[in-house]
């Protein structure tokens, strides 16, 4: 890698970034199972990315990230604004690379991912996730100590190195039925996933699935331009979902893939929550579930090849109760 | 394999038979993760078999068996008696290899158990766990229609195909680790899994863990000699290791390796249910987290390279959630 390469946060993602990321990855995380699920005769396969130490996919962009730090970048650390579990990516990273980490979450982000994200050793700053702006709170960090801003979705290394998990997916599927998956169904937020595994999967159908009233990129997908999400948007579960606007990065991918939006209800999060917890005894965050949602609802015809990620599993355990008891 | 040696109930396992049962099962079904869990520092590894398609390890053996019948115990079918987990990894067997099974399930089985393995297409007979004789009811059954009877530990087959799961957490803490474990600790019914283990892991060291009450394997090793479940023994939520008396095919091997037996109460096993669920993001159901259960308790002095099993995921919503919430 070239110094110029690495100083350049405007550069766009590339498959070869993925094939690197995912390089990088698999030599200090053993890849997540692909796992089968039967629904109605057709079998899908789930990405556990629950499973990823952190629970989360999101560890995958931070060490990618910070291992393409500088050594004079790595002196100064790094600075992230996430929900929760870019959180712990980061700081799972920052920690094993001895790098400083000041991480930016919302006053009202689960425990589960408050807590894992200190017992890491990152700075923890919280702000009001409605009126606080997140990315000003970092910028100024980042101005007074030279701290390396890590979005959680808006940067070409997150989307290259949470396209290894795509990249997995691809590897094995082939393995497991002798076919790539031609359709990959993946939880959104700000795009990041989506759009690294459309980068890892050129032939694949895209969809991305977000929570009704936080479907932004799929108001975006429809209008061909990014919109945010709209004034006074419902509360919902899927805290990891949250995001008020897209970025060019990852929209200009999806868009370039026609890619196809969904959203999911709040009652269809936690079907699906229940049907990983019965059929695949994995415990997935709402936030996670929304592809397999989407599936169970049936609003995306089954190919023969569909692979779908269940992307996070850190959730409170009384709403986890909650949703499961409800079944 | 000689014909003699396919009808020979009576011969014992061995560790070729555990590899022979090894690459049967790598054939149809990818290994099951065995994740890091950090204890106080040290990391243990958890072998993850409620992730099994059925949730837990007994698929195993119910193939390595079924796949062994001549084509005339074929057609006959098999009759198997299974407070759940067995019962399943029967019908799995059974339903892929187009073969008949009669399955005699307690009747006070949790829900999922019994829905499962109807699902999977076996006749189930219901029994009284306390008064009822499931071997008898298993013999007369076999006498009946010639079914072949498939214990759910008492058997060389199914003591071979649970090793397997041994055998697969030395390959994979060999590739991880670069070591072997030195230390096995393994969740105890009739003792299938934990002799079939040791049979895999000729240097390690074996632990059985049961619940409170139900410690036969516990009180057998420390006699030297097989003492059966005391009379009224406790109510349980680990349906799955209730085995009233082990036998010798699973005793003298656990026997011969000087396997020390320890026991857990409820709390112990909520609380191994709760950190499961946290920080692996796996559903574990009661008899499944009794290994974790003791190391969290203290009760096992840490090795460098430990290894358990969470052996199963097949527990009731409701309970479940009680359990979850509970932390």
């Amino acid at each position: 890698m070239t110094e110029q390469y690495l100083m350049d946060p405007d550069r766009q993602p590339t498959l070869a970034g993925v094939e690197r990321a995912a390089k990088k990855i698999a030599a200090i995380l053993p890849a997540t199972p692909l796992l089968p699920l039967e629904i109605d005769d057709t079998t899908i396969w789930c990405k556990a990315e629950c499973l990823q130490p952190i629970g989360a996919f999101k560890i995958r962009g931070g060490w990618h990230r910070l291992t393409d730090l500088t050594d004079d970048q790595r002196i100064h650390g790094v600075v992230a604004f996430s929900s929760g579990n870019h959180a712990q990516g980061v700081a799972w990273a920052a920690r094993r690379l001895d790098v400083p980490a000041t991480i930016i979450m919302p006053e009202d982000a689960p425990k589960a991912k408050l807590d894992n994200t200190r017992a890491l050793g990152a700075e923890i700053i919280t702000y009001d996730r409605m009126s606080g702006s997140r990315e000003q709170l970092a910028a100024d960090i980042s101005q007074k100590t030279g701290a390396v801003v890590v979005p959680s979705f808006d940067d070409p290394w997150i989307v290259e190195g949470q396209g290894s998990c795509g990249l997995e997916i691809r590897q094995q599927m082939l393995a497991l039925t002798g076919s790539e998956p031609d359709q990959i169904v993946v939880c959104c937020g700000g795009g990041g996933l989506a759009s690294g595994s459309a980068l890892a999967n050129p032939e694949a159908r895209i969809v991305v699935v977000e929570p009704d009233g936080w479907d932004d990129m799929k108001q975006s997908l429809a209008c061909g331009t990014i919109v945010p999400v709209g004034d006074n948007p419902p509360a919902t579960e899927c805290d990891a979902l949250q995001t008020l606007q897209v970025a060019p990065i990852t929209f200009d991918i999806l868009k370039a893939r026609n890619a196809l939006g969904l959203s999911v209800s709040p009652a269809e999060v936690h079907h699906a929550m229940r049907v990983a917890f019965a059929k695949l005894h994995l415990v997935v965050e709402p936030g996670g579930a929304v592809a397999l949602a989407a599936i169970l609802a049936g609003k995306i015809p089954l190919t023969d090849h569909t692979a779908i990620t269940l992307s996070g599993g850190n959730v409170d355990n009384q709403l986890y109760a909650r949703i499961i008891a409800g079944g």
